[in-house]
């Protein structure tokens, strides 16, 4: 796969902004079945693409056949929000002469923002790269998209690209809605680029800040939808580890080495109470995994690794045998105070197999590490059936987007109610990248004072065609 | 009033943190019994107030009289927002095993985020100042507000400041709800504060840039809510000035030059047909106006002036007669060629009693200036009868936030539907700053995945007690 040269991503980008103002007015259940092809069309490839997927991520069968199911239920539960309708919030206030000041005719919905640049993440070739949720949501409420595609898996990319066009072709959209970029350099073009109207980007913190900085040199600074690093704590109450320790024990470790732990919602840092049985039984379950994604996510494991090693009061406890070509996950384990004296070294993301047991006793010690942690994606509890866990709950809900009870935060539904991101630098904004108010992201209000019906995009007409619901004059009308 | 200390700025924020904490699970009804009774007060007070500001800012008695009604009109609304209870987006997805991936027991809704720092506006002592429409939104989802005075209506602000501190210690909020700080070096050390949660800014796009740098060198940058610059264009069609050209000359006049010109609404930018009648007409309309809001406003618009009276190819209308003390407003009459080759001196707002007239003559002239122009709050259109202004609209659409057809910008009604913001430089975010929608900006959605019923806010849980609006399995239930 060649680079993008400055030339194409011109034409590219051209295309995505003429290709914004048709899509603008399409109608819901066109765009829907514009989702849809392009899920029946991967379906339909999901052993081709899942078999060279596998070759560039090594992340196997199985997993790879999942994600590729739940990237096309994605585009079809996109497709449901939209001809639903609520996505619009469209809401109509008639006129009202006798309020302070005096209200007159309008009427206000959200509507495209424009061209999307999509950046791809290494860690989900499928439902976090070309046709993933960003993607979906964008082109759901008629954004055209161009995403940036991750060098971590170029064929795959490639390949998804072509079937996303050829689908969108046959299914009538507008040429230009929906293309592909590679290279570094097309990349940061991509976000100068005044035809793009926002970003979205699923990747390190590094990375995501250095985006977010190049945005703010833009003379129209525009959105930037970044999902970043995030430690994703657990915390295990005395209670728990006393009742189901060796069943926690399990857990912890086949979710923080599930994917060879190149997972956003990977538990990173666990709060367990000293001397517990969680830390005796986890030794045990710790396996050699695959390589990971790239040679730099490797090289940054190894060096995170390094980083947690070189602490005193640290104390590391790794697979056993020679990784060789595999990687060998890696549980640190370190006690209150050297955390807090270490915090730093100790609460940056090691993005791999990598977890970090936090021995604390009682509710000051506790405490005292929930004050040090960084914003996350989740945060997780377990605790003993029908302990009181509220003001554990109330100390959680400012850390995290998404808090769990008894399960583990790997595993992302994508549903209605979830939410996938979380206090800095786990996201930058108060949006979610997973679920159905995802689309939020790519639409901005606009509001229609005193027009007349024929202007008026058909969720704001006076009749209703669609049967949008719609909120009137204060009150929610649902069809 | 003097300068808020660093210290003083540390304990207000301290204590903003701490009431957050409480104020996070307090019930919409004691919170909206908060906001209702700041607006008793204030109407209470309200000819003593007015007296204030009409000393400090000369928008003279009618005006800030209307304005303080619209103030506490505000506080009432959102009063009412969130007792109808949509405004916290509750959304329940039940379990779901078949689902691709399975879905567990998913809750979110939207929280409060936390600390608010506001910046309050010279131009509207009241309704974008200390009880302005930024306090009220974040104080109504349950935030703690910081609000940065202006320098220009000191008085008024420490006025307001102690009847809304005394009402809500009289209602019950916990200390720390809402505070005042004074001073430029007080304004930066609350953006930089590590307990503020986000920034709500009116004001210049140069003092709303200047912030936002500011925030991105924050360990954590936060969200950042500027309301800043906007040019408002109207559109004036051939048929609309010949059918009403004299009405809309009188109109414009009065618009313009409302409140001195300092609105952020005020049309800065009209597009005309070449030899209009509204050309024609406007001149004789042209009053001076009370002296600005401060000097520098002052020196900014008398600047501004002066940068386009230097260019070439441009004629300018002055009010009659030597301004004194008062403001002589002025208006600038150009053609399309002179635009295009001096648009940075041109199309940079002018705050103040200033518009432009754009000379243009058919479609082609019409959507080159369009094209010149950038993101504004607002966008009108003045036709005539019946004329077909589909195209038009379809072209001002992606220029401003809310397009009015037949009216004047200035003038912003407080309600469901309003959208106050556009792209940039009006605004630089998909929210509205005036509505009922403000609300959201201070709100971050939380997911709770498995959660026991008792530790789930109440509108979450499952028998619904407060009865909230909520989407359940992706059906949306109203009580």
């Amino acid at each position: 796969m060649n680079d993008t040269t400055p030339r194409e991503l011109d034409q590219i980008a051209d295309a995505a902004a003429a290709a914004s103002a048709l899509l603008d007015r399409t109608d819901e259940a066109v765009r829907a079945g514009w989702l849809r092809a392009i899920a029946v069309a991967l379906d339909a490839q999901s052993s081709m693409l899942v078999g060279i997927a596998d070759d560039e991520t090594a992340l196997g069968t199985p997993r790879l056949a999942g994600e590729l199911a739940r990237t096309t239920a994605q585009l079809r539960l996109f497709a449901d929000v939209i001809e639903e309708g609520s996505y619009l919030e469209a809401t109509i206030d008639h006129p009202n002469a006798a309020a302070t000041p005096p209200i007159p005719d309008l009427r206000r919905m959200l509507r495209p923002i424009g061209p999307i640049a999509v950046f791809a993440a290494s860690n989900f070739p499928f439902a976090f790269s070309i046709a993933g949720g960003d993607t979906a949501s964008a082109l759901a409420v008629g954004c055209a998209v161009i995403v940036k595609a991750h060098p971590g898996h170029p064929q795959t990319s490639a390949s998804t690209a072509r079937i996303v066009i050829d689908s969108l072709r046959e299914a009538g959209a507008p040429e230009g809605a929906f293309a592909m970029v590679s290279g570094f350099d097309a990349g940061l073009s991509l976000v100068d680029h005044p035809a793009i109207r926002a970003v979205a980007f699923t990747g390190s913190v590094r990375g995501g800040r250095a985006l977010l900085d190049r945005i703010s040199t833009r003379p129209d600074p525009i959105p930037f939808y970044g999902e970043l690093g995030s430690l994703n704590p657990v915390v295990v109450t005395a209670s728990a580890d006393s009742e189901q320790g060796a069943k926690l024990a399990a857990g912890l470790a086949a979710s923080f080495q599930l994917g060879v732990g190149q997972f956003c919602t990977k538990p990173g840092v666990v709060l367990v109470p000293h001397g517990s049985v969680l830390e005796r039984e986890l030794p045990q379950h710790l396996a050699t995994q695959p390589r990971m994604l790239t040679p730099g996510i490797a090289g940054g494991f190894a060096g995170g690794g390094e980083r947690v090693r070189e602490v005193s009061g640290v104390r590391v406890v790794s697979a056993a045998g020679d990784p060789g070509d595999g990687t060998s996950p890696m549980v640190a384990i370190t006690d209150v105070a050297t955390l807090q004296a270490n915090a730093d070294a100790l609460l940056e993301e090691v993005f791999g197999p990598f977890t970090l047991l936090v021995r604390y006793q009682g509710d000051a010690e506790l405490d005292a590490v929930l004050d040090l942690l960084p914003g996350s994606l989740t945060a997780t509890v377990h605790s003993a059936d029908g302990e009181d866990v509220a003001a554990l709950v109330r100390r959680l809900e400012p850390l995290a987007g998404r808090l769990l009870f008894g399960g583990w935060p790997t595993g992302v539904a994508v549903s209605w109610a979830q939410q996938h991101g979380g206090p800095w630098p786990s996201t930058n904004t108060q949006f979610t990248s997973v679920g159905a108010t995802a689309v939020r992201r790519f639409q901005r209000p606009v509001a229609y004072q005193d027009a007349p019906d024929a202007v008026l995009p058909s969720a704001l007409r006076e009749e209703n065609p669609l049967r949008t619901p719609r909120r009137v004059d204060g009150v929610l009308v649902t069809p």
